[in-house]
């Protein structure tokens, strides 16, 4: 029979060997768990929506990078990110939400980009979005900084800053120039900061009709620096009378005192006027994330406070803040940073390879070990000894239990620890006690 | 603004509500749970596949049924099923496996049947597959009901049965005849045989040649009832000297004879001649699942054995034994059956409202309570009482903490039980106890 050829998976599509799956998988429940601890509950919207949807704010603009699908009459396309089929969840089932509505979504999304490294086509987003009924406190945007701290801290990434700003001080000052039609490419510009020389962004600015003086204060605000206390002193000594600059700083002042009781450490979040986001939905709170060693990996946690979030879908009025995390480009960037290393290739916590023909006390101890939520596998091919071995070795299974003539005659268990190579004797009461005292030092 | 008239997720895509989503993602967890716990790994494939890869076996036959992409010069569709992007992994990667490959995947997948009640267009499918190189015993067959067994037994759904056949069996009995040429007809009559009557049976399969003798003995074939040791003896019985019906025979026999050893109960397996599944890439083992109480459900946990995975994409022979739960599909049913209630509408165990203007108290009990991996949430939006009540009734959380000027004084907080009325003044360290304990009680 004729082969294909190409059988790898699509450039730019992730996939993972089970080993690495195993990790991958393990973020997955530590985000869901970590959200959830703070009460956000689970949505799963469809992979498909109608083109109407997706495109209703760009117009189409993104076409090119969506995924498009043929199919009857239907103009259909696969989601590009989770914000949009919640604006669509939300507005078509109104009536039934509890409001604040506190979701969290950890799916796929679709992006037909140029293939390029630490890009995907295909990735998951890890998101959470408070939903409000007409209005949302303040506190929530106070919350968020908590749930991200919480979540990376537990993702073995090292230190990291949680970067907060308010869009308002941003937007109000280009407002105070006169600039505010301009607002939008003003932001991508100092949005740029950290990619572009100082040079560059003077350019930029003068490009799109800034003069000097205003480039040279717009800068010394993107720039200020110190303590949050510091800045948002700074920031009122700059004596700038527009009522958005004014109100992004008394939001700012709120959110900053308000984190602090939320027990992050002060090394963990910063105020940073340059974080603007490149989006333009965002109209307070903006957040980005960086890891302290690992800055090239770009923000790894972003988000924040939008007035409306279905303006397109309904007439209710629906702030929300949220955030997200790019989870399959993270583990990618920590794989290659070596911060995983993927020695886990078998969830199995052990596995008993049986010495004698009758499987009869082999299959009885398994399922004992399985009734005791012991992660067990038998393996079942009739090969030899040496076959058996290999397979323990390269699965990589920490303990294995050979089970021949004299352990099942005695009812002693013989253990081996595939890391040491030590062989202990002891019975199937002492093994689940160790299985599992070894399961709690892990956590 | 206009808005967009059609909100509603596309038809005959699922779209849960949050508690529903919780319910569903709980079962997700309990078979990702029950699969590990038998050895086998995760594995996460794209969701896009060249539509060479998917069309490799049935040359476009199923076109028509999948979601076909338009992007570039490359034809690309969504997957139909877990099996083919396994084949196309296996292949890619058979270096780099440890044979016998026990991997287990829970994903979506995506058919553009036409929308009826009961089908869906996108759907999860749990799948597990034991792959061998070159050959896996037999065994493994028998160990796969066990694990059925195990899922479904903790989903609720009441009492069912795994009905088990060879194959062989029948397409050695119509190979008897002569007929082998014609087998794949003949099987997919038989597979029907709980949709239709006697007489509908017995005029297809005249039709496609078979005379009246061969039908009467194929009915009684496929109608032989008793214990798992009575049919086996009447097919023995028989005596028909076919090869191939004679080694399905054996195998069926050693099959049965080893799940014995797997504690699964009785009335929980029996042989059913009758069991062909439609699907022609099986060729020994099958396996089909019934609810006792809920026949209609159809089959909820159907696979089976196959001799060579993935021929169309390596030249390795890869045979394997693998089974599937569609878990949308059965959700609905069982939602529907009122197996699922959808009562909870948070994962938060604890609501705090705080009665209070400073938080900072609020907020410490709140990191105290998520550091003891109790799922708190705050109400941080400035209501009223009534309000605030109101909203803790709609999400149905079962303890409310009600956080006013006295229980801040005395450090003794007022738990409120939202299902019965009753209120207790208790300690921190008490509230994390009783919560704790409610916890283990659910287990």
């Amino acid at each position: 029979m004729k082969k294909i050829q190409n059988i790898k998976a699509l450039p730019g599509f992730a996939e993972l060997n089970p080993g690495d799956q195993i990790t991958f998988n393990n973020f997955k429940k530590i985000i869901a768990e970590t959200y959830e601890k703070y009460g956000f509950i689970p949505l799963d919207t469809p992979t498909i929506e109608r083109e109407e949807i997706l495109f209703a704010k760009t117009g189409g603009d993104t076409a090119q990078e969506v995924y498009k699908i043929k199919k009857g009459d239907n103009d259909l396309a696969l989601r590009f990110d989770l914000t949009v089929p919640l604006a669509r969840y939300v507005a078509a089932n109104y009536s039934e939400i509890n409001f604040p509505f506190r979701r969290y979504q950890i799916e796929k999304v679709f992006r037909g980009e140029r293939s390029q490294k630490g890009r995907f086509r295909e990735f998951y987003q890890c998101d959470i979005d408070i939903i409000g009924d007409g209005g949302l406190d303040l506190k929530n945007d106070a919350e968020i900084p908590s749930v991200i701290y919480s979540v990376l801290s537990k993702l073995n990434i090292g230190p990291f800053v949680i970067k907060i700003n308010n869009r308002k001080i941003l937007t109000g000052f280009i407002d105070s120039f006169g600039f505010s039609d301009r607002a939008t490419e003003v932001l991508r510009i100092v949005d740029k900061k950290a990619k572009i020389t100082q040079e560059e962004m003077v350019n930029q600015l003068a490009e799109i009709g800034l003069n000097q003086n205003q480039i040279a204060s717009l800068y010394e605000l993107i720039t200020l620096s110190g303590s949050n206390q510091a800045i948002l002193e700074k920031l009122e000594a700059l004596k700038i009378e527009n009522q958005e600059f004014l109100q992004g700083i008394d939001e700012l002042k709120q959110v900053i005192s308000f984190i602090d009781l939320f027990n992050i450490p002060k090394d963990y979040y910063q105020i940073d006027i340059s974080i603007s986001r490149g989006l333009d939905y965002y109209t307070g709170t903006v957040y980005e994330t960086y890891s302290v060693d690992y800055p090239e990996f770009g923000s790894i946690c972003s988000g924040g406070r939008y007035e409306n979030l279905a303006e397109f879908y309904t007439s209710k009025k629906l702030p929300g803040v949220g955030i997200s995390i790019g989870l399959t480009r993270l583990f990618y960037q920590m794989k290659e940073a070596k911060l995983i290393n993927g020695d886990a290739k078998t969830s199995s916590e052990v596995l008993i390879l049986p010495l004698v023909q009758d499987l009869t006390e082999v299959v009885k101890l398994a399922n004992n070990l399985r009734r005791s939520n012991i992660k067990t596998e038998i393996y079942l091919e009739d090969q030899n000894m040496k076959k058996k071995m290999n397979y323990a070795n390269k699965i990589g299974v920490q303990y294995v239990l050979l089970m021949g003539e004299d352990e099942i005659k005695s009812g002693k268990l013989s253990l081996k620890n595939m890391r040491n190579g030590e062989q202990v004797s002891l019975t199937e009461k002492e093994l689940v006690s160790l299985l599992k005292s070894l399961r709690l030092k892990k956590l």
